[in-house]
């Protein structure tokens, strides 16, 4: 059920993206492929979350495909030769390898803006709903969310002292926690209810989505992941594994699926997918 | 009039963004080093514009602080060593000299998301105003606005033949044209009344100002206007004064401030100190 519902979602998500990006032009490649492939969690949680509350995809999918838009910009800016300087991603050449470094600095940029501008389509829903989309993904992509996240991330590689796992959670919680709990909480406010069970599910599934990518790093095949692995031992990076240990890594990646699954509780057979997506996070090979 | 109002607009604009940029953290510094500065032309613009119509600033102070995150990040990011490879701007060191090109693409990154986080402020009007101001900032700021212009500007350097002034009007009206018509029309989107003079304004005022920024790359004094000049002719550039000649680019530009100034006929007397800017823009010496 999972599976096929990422893969449907995906396809919402790319295809609204499609659209809205632009057909010709110097951004048009370089954004297309900035947004391409990718398993699309964000827009699943989007889609998914909204469905559940009974706000449908032709209003959902302009949410779901913003945040991938958010998502893929800081990729093509966390690849850059000045950040991470990756090679690949998703298993093909990242923006600034494929084109040049201008390009992907503008490619991001424009992505970012697109997501903007997603949010500001009619078909969204009232304006009450778009703007409260609006403001709320700016607050959790900018300098006290996602990119506060990458900033930490950054400042820790040239630390004197690794970092502590009170800090390496704070981190986490920006950069890639922010845009998943507002993706799991959007489908709330489309639909006017109170958004605190979908928070508390997107935090502890961000949480579990980040420890699990950790123990990828240690257990993954380069091939499937789509991305170079071993990378933070081989930076002596402290991460959830250096810091627990795989097994108590696992053990803590188990434990927030069941709080995720349980902040569901409100919501009985209809968060199902939601939950198999939790249990998926941690599971995953890629 | 002009000028005392331009240095009030600018004061309330700064201290808006003053109170709406991180307090403390990583990025806390360089973004407010990048807003330093500057001559507040964009804030300008929607504060006059809206007090015109009768919005006061406590609610276009935002869209005013918004416009200039926006134009701020897009210095930072215009600057990067990948890009203009600037040292200076506003005449102190730019930001990836200051810190680094992580920080500084960061900065500008968590910049562009804060002026969507400024335009979701219950102040600045109704949600329908609120959401509108966001989209059309989105459209201005993003792949079929500044970021087109800024990347034809990019492939023009390495062109093999120089741009035609038809193409030269289309990357201005996309690099610096797209958020100067969103400042002069925002005021008319904050009052829900026809933005169609303001944005001709905008439009006349915006091609004014880049003929005069390429005037001032020949004729001004690089201390006064906080960056190096002759750079165009150094890379043997085409602009208004390599196509036009000094002489008629000056005239193109006064006949533009004359458009902008007729445009302005429905609003008489109170538009003054909006046809005084017009004017200000290509007399300026900084």
């Amino acid at each position: 059920m999972f599976r096929s519902r990422l893969a449907e979602t995906r396809e919402v998500a790319q295809a609204c993206l499609g659209t809205a990006l632009p057909a010709s032009g110097p951004m048009a490649a370089p954004m297309r492929h900035a947004v391409a492939g990718g398993k699309g969690m964000r827009a699943f949680l989007v889609l998914e979350g909204a469905r559940m509350l009974g706000i449908d995809a032709d209003s959902a999918q302009f949410p779901a495909a913003a945040v991938e838009a958010i998502h893929a910009y800081s990729l093509v800016h966390d690849d850059l030769p000045c950040m991470d300087d990756d090679d690949l991603r998703r298993g093909q050449p990242t923006v600034h390898r494929k084109w040049d470094e201008a390009t992907a600095v503008l490619a991001g940029d424009a992505l970012q803006a697109l997501a903007f501008e997603l949010l500001g389509r009619d078909e969204v829903g009232t304006a009450e709903v778009r703007i409260e989309l609006s403001r709320s993904l700016a607050h959790a992509a900018g300098a006290e969310g996602m990119v506060l996240g990458q900033a930490l991330d950054i400042a820790a590689e040239t630390a004197e002292t690794p970092l502590t796992l009170d800090q390496i959670i704070a981190l986490q919680a920006g950069k890639t926690g922010a845009l998943i709990r507002w993706s799991a909480m959007a489908g709330a406010v489309m639909a006017g209810v109170s958004t605190d069970p979908l928070r508390r599910y997107g935090a502890a599934v961000g949480l579990a989505f980040q420890i699990a990518d950790d123990v990828l790093d240690v257990e993954g095949d380069p091939d499937r992941v789509g991305k170079a692995t071993g990378k933070d031992a081989d930076k002596h990076k402290a991460t959830f594994v250096s810091l627990l240990g795989l097994d108590a890594a696992k053990t803590r990646a188990q434990e927030l699926v069941d709080a995720a699954c349980e902040a569901l509780a409100p919501y009985g057979n209809e968060a199902q997918t939601l939950r198999e997506a939790a249990r998926f996070v941690i599971s995953r090979d890629s």
